[in-house]
Order: structure tokens, then C-alpha cells, then sequence
């Protein structure tokens, strides 16, 4: 069965890939209510193309933003059902200068597709279709129930699509998850990923006098605020750097030597990483390998700093203001909400005299983490193993896709995050591309696996 | 004969305020190069009033920036001659939108004159100006010959003026130095500032990556170049406010109990400055009271600091640079030189792993202090006390005017710091302004002494 499916789509992979040039033409920019159009008609060709394939129910449904497109193929209630979750909405393209190609114009080089969303993460979603498609044309049965979840705003932080989905809890209900919007660690190596961090973060205003001061009249008396947020935010670290709020690391688990050998084991080069990124030295928590420090520790980073005058010289104020903006990255079992309260603590409780300090929280997003020895992984895993000939890594992604922890909650069932995008390929960033061959071994990945599903009892 | 000189003042005060606003009207920014011309024009507004008010002799005096005016008048071989030193350059005005009047159409609200430029120092140039005229008006001989000078670069640190006055050394020839550049410790309080604190700093640029990296994916594992920054400011002073950078206090005094004393006699009411401020706490280095943190001990700030994103909400990035512009206020007999040194050693002490810093020193200026019991300066006070009808205060002034450091030293006269602004008047900042009973006051004050020094013998 598996080979028929494998069979079409090499025969149909020109015009599959005119198909996917018609969808990266569309400039389904979320971010930019300029191109509102544009993700509409990004949402009317899922839908359209659902119907193609042989969907009997695809819709598009209406949120208080940009909208979502859901369509379901009920092949057989006794059999387990997929929901394949993607994002047709794409990034802006700016500096758009920088771009060799048009980013709405897909331009095929080296065997890897140019364009905006080519592998972020319409290229993506793009290949689950196509294998629907090969299953569907190929026989008069698929091997599990589909049901298709294609956003327009994971690119703004996916505002509305929680809502969206406890409200359909019912329609979405599903054996298993399966989310296409992430990277193999390196080119042939097949890569679940298993946990995303969470994101949590303040905003912190710092204010003195009523006005900026001459430094000469008052400075050394008036407690300058740029030194009080300096005084702050160099306590949130210690030399070792530990992050020293109270309770931070509270709900963090220690890592099992397991998990830590399987971290080991993913590839990592800091000589070429450091050549690439052209730093010194790489540095970070102590006790912890560059791998572990940027996906299953959390962090505290400075986003942003300013206070004071930034023009061309000097002016000797004393300035009345001082912001830092700071985010951390946060593992299973940390929550948004407390880590914003330890924050906010620990900031009152470093702030010298002499000034007010302002919080302000931001957007928050729960750290992510399923069981990787979980059947429909494990699964997933052979999948890969089958097409790529080589051994899976399983690696925790040091971003966050928030809207991953929450269809979690909602629908609580497991999500496997395997991805066929490769880390240089500039998402969000100009020359953005999907490397065809793992678009072609994706799609013979995801047709192996649909049909392994057949026998998972969730 | 003073009198006819005060009578003169009184009666075309109407006409003065006219002209000083149209003074005031000229935006001579010097740090900013789009306004070089206002600059200039500035410049040909004092020559031209030299002329007008009865001088001789007066000339722009080209510089490798900005022009000198250059004027004199001479009374008298065998009468003492002063030297007034003013400049006629001022400030940026931003941030522009919390101006309540327009910064150059000069406005008068409650016996003040609002404008850029109104107490620092165009305002008390022209106190200067208008009383010469009402001597050289009323009377066929003045009691001083006068030399002024008008400089245009004040505002950026006089960089090309020590230079000028080597160089015309001769021509500047005099027995006294008079400016009025300064402020009454309080409003009725006649102040003479007999020191100035000096000036040195430093542009601290610390290097990350080549670009912003995503937090996500380096955060915790490349180091943040605002945490090594923070670090690095933090590692300026200790807990005590007390400067950690090594041999910074090496060439400072402990000060005389005889010179405490005189401090603790300077008027200062801590409760209406936190008011006026509206800071919760006034706060610095352990030991000292608030009047000599500001004036005998020298401090070290940070006037700017930026890094990274500073739009609004949050952009999660690791930014590949950030930057803190320092500067110290120096005291006697440190050596500005020798500080950018010492500042240039701690910052590459303390700069942490995996990042670059690169580091800039500002213009310089040495810190000043004269004997306080000199004639010129007893007599100084005593025209004060005449108008103001108190006792004179003392200070050593907080700011620095490097050029009066440079003038001593070059022309080896006696410098009186004589001036007429008020410490709320908000120079350097918005809403600047002279209270126009010093405008009064203080021209009376100036009309006396120049009939006083007459008797003075160099």
C-alpha cells in the first residue's frame, strides 16, 4: 500500500511542486493588517485544496482574528485519528533587500525552494497534504481518520486559537497530534522533537527624578536609575550563571542521566558554531553542556536595554529613566504565571533607594514536554528511520511554539513535533528555503508513517 | 555713578528682554552639525552687540569648530582689566514634547524666561553685555577696561578653546576672569563657586555574535552582550556607592574639617530637593553628606546605556551589541588622563567571556579650585551682599567648566566664578529658564562690582 502512495507522489512531484509555488505566492503576512486579503486567500486554497484531495468536510472557521481552516476524512471510526496541526500565515519579509529571489515568487535552486513560508511553515503543511492526497487516490481506505487544523496567526503568537480550540474540543478530538513546523538537527538525521520551552517575561521601568538632571549638579546624590537597573539586573545571575531569583528553578527536575546521554548524542559542533556566530567563546550555566543550556534549562535573557542619552558623543545627564526588558525560557513543570510573580518579587526586592520601579508582563507561553518513549513517537521514529537510514535524535527545541503546550492541555493527547526543515534554512529571515529533499523524504516519512499508525490503540 | 548705571538698566528693561529673547531665538545646538549655521549666526548676534553697546573692537575669531567673538573695550592702560568668558552655544532640546513653550521663542511666565539657552548662559551673557552698555552709555570712561569672550563650543567641551587662548595668550591678557556660568546656591543666596569639578569618561561597546540571534535557540548558551555590560557597570561601585575602580580615589584629599564645616553651612533643604525631584530617597556614597557628594567628591555615571530591541511589547532576541556611555566628575588634583586609564583598566578586568568590548574616551577636562579669600573674589561677594543683602555662600561646584580649568592655567589670573542662575532652573533639560529677579539682581550685582574692582590692584 505504502509503495503505491510512495509511487504517486514521485509521479505527480512537478506538479505538486507547481501546486506549492501557487500556495507560496500568497502573501499571508498575519502580522500586517495591510495583507488581511492575502491571508484569507491563503485560508481559501487549504480549503479548496482539502476538497481536492478528496476531503468530504473542509471549512473555513471565523476566530477573533485571522481564521482558521479545518477539514476531517473519517475513513473508519474504529481507527485512530490524526490531527495534523500547521500554520499557512507567514513572517514578514523584511530587509527585503537581501533577498535573492522574490519571496513570493518560490524560485527552485540546488534542489531547495526559495520563498516566504517555503519551509515555515507552509512547505510544511503543504507535504501532509500531498501524502493525504497520494493515500486518498491510491486506495478506497486511508489507514487512520484525518483531521487537518491549519491557523492563520501562529506567526503573531497564535492569539486566538486556544479559545478557538476548547470551544471545539469535540470536533478536534484526536488520538494523537502531529505538528510538521520544526528542523532535523542536521541534514540525514532524523529528529523528533520532544519539548519546547516556555516563555515568560517582564518589562522593567526604572524612574528617578522628575526629569533628566545635569550629572555635574546631582550626580553622585540622586541615585541614577540606569545604575539602579544595572544594580538589578546584574543580580537576576550569579558568576556561575545560576539565575538567583527565588524559587526559579523550584518545579525544574534534574535531568536523568538518560535523558542527559541522549542530549550527548545529538550533534553539535562548538568550533564551527562559534566561527559561524563569531564569538569567543560560547559560555553559560555552569554544570551544563552547550546543548542542555539552549533547550532543557531554562534561561534569563535581556531583550532589551535603554535609558539615558544614545546619540553620538556624550551628554553628562543624569537620566530620569531606565527600562530593561527580560524573558526567560522555561521547562516543564515552570509556569508563566508564577515565574512572572518570582520576577516581579525578586525585582522589589533588589530595587535600591532612591528610585520607583514599574512591571509590566509579557505575553506568556508553557513549556512543553511529552514522554519520548511514547508509542505514537516511538513510531514516529521508525518512520523516519525507514526513509533516512540513520538513527533518530531526540532533541527539546530551546524556542516555543505556546500554542503547542495549550492544544496539550486542551485536548490531552500527545503531540509529535517531527519536522523536515533544516536549521540554516533562514526562517523568519531573508532566503528562506525548504531543501527538496527532505521534502520528498518527508512526504515518504509521513506516508509510512499514517499507515505504522493504523495499529496504535490510543 | 552706579547709580546712573542702575537707573539706565531699569529703565530700558522692556528693550533688554526684547533683545535677549531675540538671542534667545537663535538655535545655536552646537553638538548637532545640521544647526552650524545658527551657530554662526549666534556668533555675527554678539559681534554685532559689542559694536552696538560701544566697543572698539570686536571680531569672530575663526576655530577649528565653531568661531570665538572676541571683543574689548579699553578704558584705561592703568586700569584693571577683566576678562569675561561666556559662551553662546547651547543644549539639544530634546526630549522636545515635554517643553511646556517653544525651547527658541522665548517666553516669560511668573517673572521667568523660558527658553534653551535662558539661565546656560546666553542669558547671563547678556547680563554682562547689557550692563557694559549701561556703563559705556552713561558715562565716557568705564572703571575696567573689558575683554570678552564668547565661545561657541561649551556645550561640547570647549575642544578647540585651549588651543585659542595659547595662541592668543597676549591678546587675552588680564587681571581677572569673570564668568557667570553658574547658579545661587538658592534663590537670595549670593554664591561663589570656587572650584569645579573636572571630567572624564568612557563609550564601553561590548560585542556579541555577528547578528540578533533568537533567544530561543543561543539563549543560555551564547553570552548576552547586555549581561556582560550590566556586569561590568555594576562592577563600578559597591554597596556603599563607593567607586571599585582601582586607584580612582589616589589623588583625592581627605577633605579638612575646616572645609566640611564650610559645606555644612551651605544652605540645603533635603526635603524640598527630594520634592522638587520627586525621588523617594536621596542616596551616595557612605560617609558623605548630600552638598559634598555633589561638590568635593568626584562620582561616576552612566548617562546612557542601550542594547537590543526597544519598541514596544517584546521582541525575544539576543542582541549582538549593547553600549553605556560613563563619565566621572573629577576633583582635585585627579588627573583626567589618568582616570580614562584606571576606568579603561577595570572595564577590561572586569569584561567576562565571549564577548568583545571596545573602549572610547570622551573630551577630558581638570577639575579647579581657587583660593577662596583672594580680593577679586572678597570683592565679588561684597557686590553681591550689596544687592542681595546676605551672606555669601562658598561652593565648589558640582559641574564642570573644563575651559575655566584650561584659562587658569594658561592666562594665570584669578578666575571669578560669579553666577545669577537658580538650581531648579532645568539647564540641559526642558522648560530651561532665568528668574528675571537675578536677571536684575544680578546686572545690579555686576554693575557694582566692575565700580569695585577699579581699586584693585593685580
Amino acid at each position: 500500500m505504502q509503495n503505491e502512495v510512495i509511487e504517486y507522489l514521485k509521479k505527480h512531484r512537478e506538479k505538486h511542486l507547481s501546486e506549492l509555488k501557487e500556495f507560496l505566492s500568497i502573501q499571508s503576512i498575519s502580522a500586517l493588517s495591510s495583507h488581511n486579503e492575502d491571508v484569507k486567500k491563503a485560508a481559501e486554497w487549504v480549503k479548496n485544496e482539502l476538497g481536492n484531495i478528496g476531503f468530504a468536510h473542509a471549512e473555513i472557521m471565523s476566530t477573533d482574528g485571522h481564521p482558521v481552516v479545518y477539514g476531517e476524512y473519517i475513513s473508519d471510526e474504529n481507527a485512530p485519528t490524526v490531527l495534523v496541526y500547521g500554520h499557512y500565515d507567514v513572517q514578514p519579509v523584511d530587509p527585503i533587500e537581501l533577498w535573492d529571489s522574490e519571496p513570493f515568487d518560490a524560485t527552485i535552486r540546488d534542489d531547495k525552494i526559495y520563498a516566504r513560508g517555503a519551509t515555515d511553515d507552509k512547505g510544511q503543511v503543504f507535504m501532509h497534504l500531498k501524502v493525504m492526497e497520494a493515500i486518498l487516490k491510491t486506495s478506497d481506505k486511508a489507514p487512520v481518520n484525518f483531521k487537518v487544523l491549519i491557523e492563520g496567526e501562529e506567526e503573531v503568537g497564535s492569539p486566538n486559537l486556544p479559545k478557538f480550540a476548547q470551544e471545539k474540543k469535540d470536533l478536534l478530538e484526536a488520538d494523537l497530534i502531529v505538528v510538521s513546523d520544526s528542523a532535523l538537527v542536521e541534514r540525514g538525521k532524523p529528529t523528533i522533537t520532544y519539548g519546547l520551552r516556555g516563555l515568560a517575561g517582564i518589562q522593567i521601568d526604572v524612574t528617578g527624578a522628575k526629569s533628566d538632571l545635569h550629572s555635574g549638579e546631582y550626580g553622585g546624590g540622586v541615585v541614577n536609575p540606569i545604575h539602579a537597573l544595572v544594580k538589578i539586573v546584574d543580580s537576576f545571575r550569579d558568576e556561575k550563571n545560576r539565575i538567583q531569583v527565588e524559587g526559579f528553578y523550584d518545579r525544574v527536575p534534574e535531568l536523568s542521566q538518560e535523558e542527559r546521554d541522549a542530549l550527548a548524542s545529538v550533534p553539535f559542533d562548538e568550533e564551527k558554531l562559534k566561527n559561524d556566530l563569531n564569538v569567543p567563546e560560547l559560555d553559560g550555566e555552569e554544570g551544563y553542556s552547550y546543548v542542555e543550556r539552549t533547550s532543557v534549562r531554562p534561561t534569563l535573557e535581556v531583550n532589551g536595554i535603554y535609558g539615558g542619552f544614545q546619540g553620538e558623543g556624550i551628554k553628562t545627564v543624569l537620566p530620569n529613566k531606565a527600562t530593561a526588558k527580560v524573558t526567560c525560557r522555561l521547562v516543564p513543570d515552570q509556569d508563566p504565571d508564577e515565574i512572572v510573580e518570582l520576577l516581579t518579587n525578586h525585582v522589589e526586592k533588589h530595587t535600591p533607594n532612591g528610585v520607583h520601579v514599574d512591571i509590566k508582563p509579557f505575553d506568556k507561553g508553557k513549556p512543553y514536554v511529552t514522554p519520548f518513549d511514547h508509542p505514537v513517537i516511538k513510531m514516529a521514529a521508525e518512520a523516519y528511520e525507514k526513509v533516512y537510514q540513520a538513527e533518530t535524535a531526540y532533541i527539546r527545541g530551546g524556542g516555543s511554539i505556546p500554542i503547542v503546550a495549550e492544544l496539550d492541555e486542551i485536548l490531552n493527547v500527545p503531540v509529535v513535533l517531527m519536522g523536515f526543515g533544516l536549521p540554516d534554512e533562514n526562517l523568519h529571515a531573508p532566503n528562506e528555503h525548504l531543501n527538496l529533499e527532505n521534502f520528498d523524504k518527508g512526504m515518504e516519512t509521513l506516508a509510512h508513517y499514517y499507515y505504522m499508525l493504523n495499529d496504535y490503540k490510543g
